[in-house]
């Protein structure tokens, strides 16, 4: 399934893709914590959905919205976890916050969740006063159950599903403050969507590749298969010492190709279109305002 | 007001201090988003607990918990934020994140929900693989209204009130993953409380002392005048790119004296009892199991 949040006449609501359709399965004021409630239901929650008799509208009719509009905590994101963007991140002079080139152990920071929004929302690159935005497009791992101690053995088990993070940053903020909180937490600064797949829907999550354009312009190309610390290395490390819960999203790094690999480098500016596609998840476009 | 979340009974309940008394406001499944909606509530919301005919209990027959055992979201903390323990954490070979001493922007970072315990609950220690247990008394700032764009000016008006904050750490986590996510986010490796008191109850919050004791032995004390970045440059920092909630809390960062600062570092241990004061905001103990 793909699950969805979105508003059609003005009122928020969330179901499911189904074809070119909006399956409608809750309206109203719960329909923004809808998704985060079918994750901790699990298997149970997503057939009742399926099962249910419900309204359908053309997808064309609404606008898509975060799957999950308020995280119930801040989005996990890992850094440097493919090898030919670790090289160009450290050599672009902006990783202040580590010595070496490929990280020995994953390094894991946060995103606000007020930086979330949703597919064609503007992000709003004018809120970073050091005009040095750049894109990061990376698929997110959604946790299905709350977990601690978990094996690389059984990680998969612990995966609800997964969805297309980009991790607008501001690089120069994010080199300033050395901890990345600021540099990566701005308003809007996480577009994430359109849909969270479950994990039958994707099959081999290794298999799907992951490409970024920006206006037209192909600048990330990636097979998940290349991530350095994989998905069941990133849930078994953290999940070592700290809880997970259903709904939490890890967003798993970004490839080679972000704007400060060029020199100079390529920042984003008002009016530029970032494009993330992933397999089997869609397609994830914001313009820069 | 002193605002407490408490177990009485066997059942959880939230109120506020009256002298020895706990004043029960609300008690079953809201207890433990109370405080955070009367954070959110704001100034009728107090009041109207402080005029309502309620249960009174004696302290001594109640547990405390944190007063916001679940947050909204994770916790921001600041990093390096006194000379003399920006210059030990430096000088200690743990900083894997940062070339200089003493920060030109304020470090944030965050610690995550599921890390947040009471006063009184056993800190995991045992939790860290690394065996390496720090101790950082420090001053939480807990905001009362959603905001952007708060100047220093204006900051103080955003700010709800004050609690104690122990930012427990693994020094070699912090240290082995760059950001700090996971050497800051273990489960129950941020006790908080007693009680969240209102701004109007601290008065001047500079002036307020800040003691660490470890067994008995002082290890830290610091005046909250002494931050590098104060509560006004910090709100006014990360409010100018990031919307802050009602209930955020910003732990402020520690002064010199922690573990690492001695040689050989003076790890925590099983059975070691931590025990963070600060004037007007009551005494956090807890033990390391």
């Amino acid at each position: 399934m793909k699950l969805i949040t979105f508003e059609m006449d003005g009122e928020m609501a969330a179901g499911f893709v189904d074809g070119t359709n909006a399956v409608v399965c809750v309206t109203g004021a719960d329909a923004q914590r809808a998704v985060l409630s079918v994750i901790e239901g699990g298997e149970a929650a997503l057939a009742a959905w399926q099962d249910a008799e419900l309204t359908r509208a053309p997808l064309a009719d609404v606008r898509l919205l975060s799957p999950i509009p308020a995280p119930l905590r801040d989005i996990f994101c890992v850094g440097k976890n493919y090898y030919a963007h670790a090289a160009e991140f450290h050599n672009s002079g902006f990783d202040s916050s580590a010595k070496e080139q490929v990280p020995s152990h994953p390094v894991v920071f946060t995103k606000a969740t007020t930086s979330v929004c949703g597919p064609g929302d503007v992000v709003r690159g004018s809120l970073d006063p050091t005009a040095s935005v750049d894109y990061e497009g990376e698929l997110g791992v959604v946790i299905g159950k709350r977990c601690f101690g978990v094996s690389k053995a059984d990680a998969y088990d612990h995966v609800f599903g997964y969805v297309i993070v980009n991790d607008v940053t501001s690089r120069e903020l994010q080199k300033q403050h050395n901890q990345w909180v600021i540099g990566k937490g701005i308003d809007t600064f996480c577009p994430m969507g359109p849909w969270i797949a479950t994990s039958d829907e994707v099959g081999d999550v290794t298999a799907l590749e992951l490409v970024t354009e920006i206006n037209g312009e192909e600048r990330q190309r990636v097979t998940v298969s290349d991530l350095i610390f994989d998905i069941p290395t990133l849930i078994e490390t953290m999940s070592r010492t700290m809880t997970l819960l259903p709904g939490d999203i890890i967003a798993t790094g970004t490839p080679v190709g972000v704007g400060i690999g060029f020199t100079p480098p390529k920042y984003l500016r008002s009016g530029d279109q970032m494009k993330v596609s992933i397999t089997r998840l869609g397609v994830l476009e914001n313009e820069i305002g």
